[in-house]
C-alpha cells in the first residue's frame, strides 16, 4: 500500500490553492458519475486526479478549440478503464464535445430511447475510443496502449528529425502516456518498452499509476518485481514521486525533468492510492465498485454541493485551458509560417507529409512482374523497396526475420537511437508491440504515416490483439506476412499456419489478401494503400515459387475474386482458390478439363472480404453454376463453405518437410486436387444431387 | 560480441580431457550434420556445445533408458530452432531411439521414399516435438519455452511440497532451459519470468546462450537493455559465466551454485560465439547457414575423420550416460519403496497423483442444477469449486479477472512463495504466459495434472499462441473464458469477443464449447475433463442469465449438437444455436411456430467439433430436411456456413451498450431473430427454391 489511504480529516481544509482545489473538482465530478452508474472505474481514475491536472493545466500542449492540431502533444490512456479520467478531463479543459450530458452517458446501458425510439449512442464509451476527438487511441486490452504511446513517440521523434532545423523546432510534440499496474506486467508492454529504450524515446513520458491495487486484490498478490530497476535496466530515466495523491507540483517537477532527459524517455513512478479519501480506498473494491454518499460529500464545495457541479476557483483555473490553448497553437502557426518562409522546400515536403500524399498509383500499375519463376515473398521485397524509395510517409519495420521476408536491405534507411530520420524500424523479437506500435504510429494524425510490419504469418498469432486494435481503431496498417503454409517447410507445425486465415478472415475492418503471383501481389499492395481506414494482411509464400499465373490481374485483386480460367463448355467444376494453391488448381483445371473430360473453371480469389462487397450479380457470375463448387487452399477450410460446396483443405497441422513435399503429402498439389475431383464427381454421379458441404479427403 | 571467434590454432590442441573432447565431438557431429543437409539451425548448437556437455554429463539426473521417469530431470530448449543440438545430446548420451539414421533426417525435405512407395517421417523435426522420448516440450515459436519451464518448476515443486517429507525428498526434478537472445525479447518469457520470481521457484534454471547475434544481425540492433539488471530485478539470482566457449567445468560451477540457490530461480548467463571455431563464427551467417570443408576438418580426431563419427574418447565418456542413468532410477527407486512404506498414505496417494486419476464422473453426473436464473459463468464457478476440493491434480489460476470470472474464493489454496502446496496461481495480468506455464505443468508427465485457466474470452486472443501450442502438443489444458460475447457489456468493442471463436474452432486438435446453460456447462466440464490429449476452450457468459433451458441434456455435449425445440409438423425452418444465444433461439421458435405458422425446430450445438465427429447420419438427423437452417450467434459467421443456408450474426465490432441491450441492438435477441427469420421466409416463399448461403440482416 502506497501512502495515507486519505481521510475527511487529512482531505478537508479551509482555503486551497489552484491546483488542490481543482484536484478536488476532479475527485467530486468522478465520484459524482461513478455514483450515477452505481459502478464503474472510478478508483484510480479518482487517485490520477493529481496527475491529470499536472498533465493538463501544467504539462500539456494542446487546443481544446481544435483537438487535431498537428503539433499537439498526445496523451494516451494505457489502463484504459479509466476511461472517466481523461473523459473528465477533457470536458473540463473544455473540448466542445466533451458535454456533461455525454459525461453522464458513461455508464448507462445505452439501450433505446423511449423518446426518440432510437439506439442511445454516446461517445463516452466503456474504453476511450479513438473516433472521440480528444482521444488518441483506443485502449483497454492492457499493455497495448504503453505500444501504442511508443509508436507515437516514434512518429513524432522521425517527423522532429525530418523537418525541424537550427532555430525552428517546428515539431515539438510529446507524448503522455498513463499506465497501471497491469500494462506493466503485459508482455506487449514490456516488449514496447525495451523498444523505447533501445530507440532513445526522449519524448516519451510513462506515468505510472502505482496504486499497489488490482482487480482482484493487492498488488503483491501478483508482482513482487522493482519495477523502477527493471525499467532503468531498459535504458530509461526513472523518477519516483511519492506524493502523487495529493502533489501536484512534485508531479509537475518530474515532468519537467522528463522534458530536460535527453536520450532517454522517462518512466515516473507515482505511489497513488486507488479511491483516494473514499471509504473504500486503497482496496480493490474500489477499482469499480460505487461510492457512499459519505464519499460523495468528501469533495463538496459551498459552491458546489449538487451532483455534477463543480467549485467556481475550479471552473476558472480549468476554463483558461481553453485561451492558452489558443495561444499555443497561433504561436505554432506563426513559427509554421516562418518556417516555410526560410525553407520553402521542406515546408512543401512538411505539408506533403501531414496529408499523407502517396505515390504509389503509377508505379504499381507500370510495373512490369518478372518472367523468370519466384516466391511471392521474392517479388513483394522488390514492390516494397520501389514503395519506400518514393515514399518518406512509409514507416516500416520488421521482427529479426526481415531477411527470410526478404525485405532487402534497408541499412541506409534505419530508425534508431543514432538517426531519428530513418524510415525502417529494427523491432527485433517483439512481434506484438510491433503491431501495436505501427497502430500508434497510424494514430499520430490522420492519414499522416502508413506502417508497415513484416514476420512470418504464424508470428502474427502473437500480434493478434494488436492487429484487432488497428481494425477496430480503423487505422491504416500494412502487415507483410510471408511463409504463409504448410509450404513454409521445414520450420514443422510450429511455424504452419492452418487456421490463423480464419481469425482474420473473421476480424472487422481488416483485409486479409492472399495474392497467388507477382501480378496480384502489385494488386494487393495497391489495395492495401488506397483503402482507408482499415489494416490489410499482405500474406506471402516462401514456396512453392511460380512464374505468373495466365489471366491473373493486379487490378482485378480489388474485386477479391475473379475468374482466371475459363471452362470450355459449361463448368461441371468451379475450383476457387488464392495464394500458392492456385498455381496448382491452373494445373489441376487443365488436367480435370483434358484428360479427364471434367469442364473446370478457376477463380482466383485473393481477397475473400473484398469479394463478398461486390455485387451479388458480380459474384454469381464468378462462382458460376458449376454443380461443384470446390475450394483449394492449405487451410482449414472455414471461410469457404458460404460459396463452395466442398472444400480441398488441412484438417491438421502441418509437418516439418519441404515446401512442395508437404502440398502433396496433404493432397493439396496438382494430383491431390485432380485425385479428389475426380472422386467427388464420380461419386456424385453415383449419388445425384447436391450434397451439404463437405471436407474431400 | 563475445568471448574470441575462435580459430584454428585456438580450437586445436593434442591431448584434451574429456569435457573438452566431448564438447568437440559435439561440434563436430553438428557441423557433419548441417553439412549434410545444406544448412539448418547449427550455429547457436554449436556455441552451446559445452553447455551441453555440462547439462548432460554433470548437472542433470535422467534416464536415457526410462526418457518418462518421474523424477528426471527436465530439459527445454527454449530456442527451439537449435533443435539440434537437443537432438544429438540424446544421441550422443544414449537414448535408444535417437540413432544417428535419424539424425540424418534432420533437415530431409521427407518427400516419399522412392524405395517404399511411403512418405518419409522422422523424429528429428525442423523443430523438438512433444511426442518424442527426452523432448519434453514442443518448442519453436519464441519466448514460449520460457514459460514452459516455468510451468514445469511449478508443477515439480507443488508435487515436492505435496509429497516430500523430512529426510525424504522423494521428489527432486529440477528443470533447465535453454534460452537464446530471441526468447528474452518475448513478452511472453518476460512474463513467465517474472511469475518464476514471484513464486520463488528456486528448481528452474534459465541457461542463455548469449551469442549476441540473431537471425538478422547483431543483438545491439535490436537491444540494448542490462539483461542481467532486468532479470534481477524480477527476482532472480543472476550468474556470469564468461567462458562459455570453452570452459565446461565454469558452467558446471554455475549451475552448481544454481542448485544451492534457495527461494529464487536462477538465471545463468553464458557468453557464447555462434557457430564457434567456425568460418561464420559470430555472424548471423552462421545462424541457419551451412559450413565449408575447412569448418567440417576443425573439430576432427584422427579416430573420427569421417562425417558423423566421434572420437573414442568422446564416445566412451558419453556412453557413461546410460550407466549412470540406470544407476539414479535405481536409487530413487528404492527410496520411493521406502517412502512408501514409511509413508503409506502419502504413498498412495503419490499414485494417484502420477497416474493422474480425477473424481468427476459421479460429481458431475449427480450435479443439480439450480432453479435460479444464472449466467453461465456463474454455475460454472459452482463447478469449478465442487471439482476443486475433490481433485488435487488440478492446478488452476486467473489472469487477474478471479472474480469476474466468478471463480470462487481459493485464498486457502493459493500456490506462492511461502506455499508451494497451493493447487491455484495468481498468474497477474499475463495472459500469454498463463496459457504456456499451463501447458508445461500438463507436460509435466503424461496425464498427471490437469491445468486450468481463467479470464475473459476477449484476452485469450492475447493468450493464442498458448493456447496453439498446447493444441499442436496434445496436452490437456481447461481454458474457462468468461464474457465470452458482446453481451459483456459496457466494457465495449476492446472486450467483445466477435471473431475469435473462428480462430479456435477452426484450430486443430482443440474443442472450443460454448454451453448455453448450467446443465450444459456440466457437459462441457464432462467433455473437458474426459478427453485425452487435447486442451478445451469453455465459453461462458456474463450476460444475460437464464435458468435451464428445456430439453438441454449434459450428456449430450458430448455430441456436439442435438435437438432441443422438435417442430411440431414438418420444420420449415431449423435454427442452430449455443451459449447465450440459444435461450433467444428457443423463444424465437415458439413465437415463429406459433404466431407466424412457421414450424421451427431449434438445435442447441455447444460444440461444432464434436458434432463434425458424429456419424453423418446423427448429423443429418439433428440438422433436419427444412428448407432453411440458419445459425443464430453473436460472432461473425464463419464456421457455421458448412451446416446452414443462412446466418444470424455479427458483422461488425461490438458496442459499450448493457449486455441484454447489445443483443437486441443487433438484433439477435428474440425479436431481432423472429424479424430475420420471418422476413427470409416470406422472400424465398417469393422467390422459391434453396438460395446460396448468406448473412441475414
Amino acid at each position: 500500500m502506497n501512502g495515507s489511504l486519505g481521510n475527511k480529516e487529512a482531505v478537508k481544509s479551509k482555503t486551497y490553492t489552484d491546483d488542490e482545489q481543482a484536484v478536488r473538482d476532479v475527485r467530486k465530478l468522478l465520484i459524482d458519475i461513478v455514483r450515477q452508474n452505481g459502478g464503474g472505474h472510478g478508483g484510480s481514475a479518482i487517485g490520477m486526479a493529481p496527475l491529470g491536472v499536472a498533465l493538463w493545466r501544467h504539462a500539456m500542449r494542446y487546443n481544446p478549440a481544435n483537438p487535431d492540431w498537428f503539433d499537439r502533444d498526445r496523451f494516451v490512456l494505457s489502463n484504459g478503464h479509466a476511461a472517466m479520467f481523461l473523459y473528465t478531463m477533457l470536458h473540463l479543459t473544455g473540448y466542445p464535445h466533451m458535454t456533461l450530458d455525454e459525461l453522464k452517458m458513461y455508464g448507462d446501458l445505452k439501450s433505446v430511447d423511449p423518446e426518440t425510439g432510437k439506439w442511445k449512442s454516446t461517445i463516452c464509451h466503456g474504453h476511450p475510443e479513438i473516433e472521440v476527438p480528444g482521444v488518441e487511441v483506443t485502449t483497454g486490452p492492457l499493455g497495448q496502449g504503453v505500444a501504442n504511446a511508443v509508436g507515437l513517440a516514434i512518429a513524432s521523434k522521425q517527423t522532429a528529425a525530418t523537418f525541424n532545423r537550427e532555430g525552428h523546432e517546428i515539431i515539438s510534440s510529446r507524448i503522455y502516456c498513463t499506465t497501471g499496474d497491469g500494462c506493466l506486467q503485459e508482455g506487449v508492454a514490456q516488449e514496447a518498452m525495451a523498444i523505447a529504450g533501445h530507440l532513445g524515446l526522449d519524448n516519451l513520458v510513462l506515468c505510472y499509476d502505482n496504486n499497489a491495487v488490482t482487480c482482484d486484490g493487492p498488488l503483491d498478490w501478483i508482482v513482487s518485481e522493482d519495477t523502477n530497476a527493471k525499467v532503468r535496466a531498459l535504458g530509461w530515466n526513472v523518477i519516483d514521486v511519492f506524493t502523487g495523491d495529493h502533489s501536484v507540483t512534485d508531479i509537475v517537477a518530474a515532468l519537467q525533468l522528463a522534458k530536460s532527459t535527453k536520450g532517454r524517455p522517462t518512466f515516473i513512478n507515482i505511489r497513488t492510492t486507488i479511491g483516494f479519501g473514499t471509504s473504500t480506498a486503497g482496496t480493490y473494491k474500489s477499482h469499480h465498485g460505487t461510492y457512499s454518499d459519505e464519499d460523495a460529500a468528501l469533495y463538496a464545495e459551498a459552491d458546489a454541493t449538487s451532483p455534477h457541479t463543480i467549485s467556481k476557483q475550479g471552473k476558472a483555473f480549468f476554463d483558461s485551458a481553453v485561451d492558452l490553448g489558443k495561444v499555443a497553437e497561433q504561436d505554432w502557426n506563426a513559427r509554421l509560417d516562418l518556417y516555410k518562409r526560410q525553407f520553402p522546400e521542406e515546408g512543401k515536403r512538411l505539408d506533403d507529409r501531414i496529408s499523407g500524399k502517396l505515390n504509389y498509383h503509377d508505379l504499381l500499375q507500370n510495373m512490369k512482374v518478372p518472367d523468370t519463376i519466384q516466391a511471392t515473398r521474392q517479388f513483394n521485397g522488390h514492390i516494397f523497396n520501389s514503395l519506400m524509395v518514393q515514399n518518406t510517409n512509409l514507416i516500416a519495420g520488421g521482427a529479426d526475420l526481415w531477411n527470410s521476408n526478404q525485405m532487402g536491405d534497408q541499412t541506409p534507411r534505419i530508425f534508431d537511437a543514432r538517426n531519428h530520420t530513418g524510415q525502417v524500424i529494427r523491432y527485433g523479437i517483439r512481434e506484438h508491440a510491433m503491431a501495436s506500435i505501427s497502430n500508434g504510429i497510424a494514430a499520430y494524425h490522420p492519414n499522416t504515416l502508413v506502417p508497415i510490419t513484416a514476420t512470418f504469418f504464424m508470428f502474427y498469432m502473437y500480434a493478434a490483439a494488436g492487429v484487432r486494435m488497428g481494425a477496430l481503431s480503423h487505422l491504416k496498417v500494412i502487415h507483410v506476412a510471408t511463409h504463409d503454409s504448410i509450404g513454409e517447410g521445414q520450420n514443422g507445425p510450429t511455424h504452419q499456419p492452418v487456421e490463423l486465415d480464419s481469425l482474420f478472415r473473421a476480424m472487422p475492418n481488416l483485409l486479409y489478401i492472399r495474392p497467388s503471383d507477382a501480378e496480384e501481389v502489385i494488386g494487393a499492395w495497391q489495395v492495401a494503400l488506397e483503402v482507408k481506414g482499415k489494416p490489410s494482411i499482405i500474406s506471402l509464400a516462401r514456396d512453392p515459387a511460380t512464374t505468373k499465373i495466365p489471366n491473373t490481374k493486379r487490378d482485378n485483386v480489388a474485386k477479391g475474386g475473379y475468374v482466371v480460367v475459363e471452362a470450355e463448355k459449361e463448368a461441371a467444376v468451379t475450383l476457387v482458390s488464392c495464394g500458392s494453391e492456385l498455381q496448382f488448381a491452373v494445373a489441376a483445371a487443365e488436367e480435370l478439363s483434358g484428360k479427364h473430360g471434367i469442364s473446370t473453371r478457376v477463380v482466383s480469389m485473393p481477397c475473400i472480404r473484398l469479394f463478398e462487397e461486390q455485387s451479388e450479380e458480380y459474384q454469381d457470375q464468378v462462382l458460376g453454376s458449376a454443380q461443384h463448387v470446390v475450394s483449394v487452399e492449405a487451410y482449414v477450410s472455414g471461410m469457404w463453405a458460404r460459396f463452395c460446396t466442398a472444400s480441398i483443405a488441412m484438417d491438421s497441422f502441418g509437418y516439418s518437410g519441404g515446401g512442395s513435399a508437404n502440398f502433396a503429402r496433404f493432397g493439396i498439389d496438382k494430383a491431390g486436387i485432380v485425385k479428389k475431383v475426380t472422386g467427388l464427381v464420380t461419386e456424385s454421379t453415383r449419388k445425384g444431387g447436391r450434397q451439404r458441404w463437405r471436407l474431400l479427403k
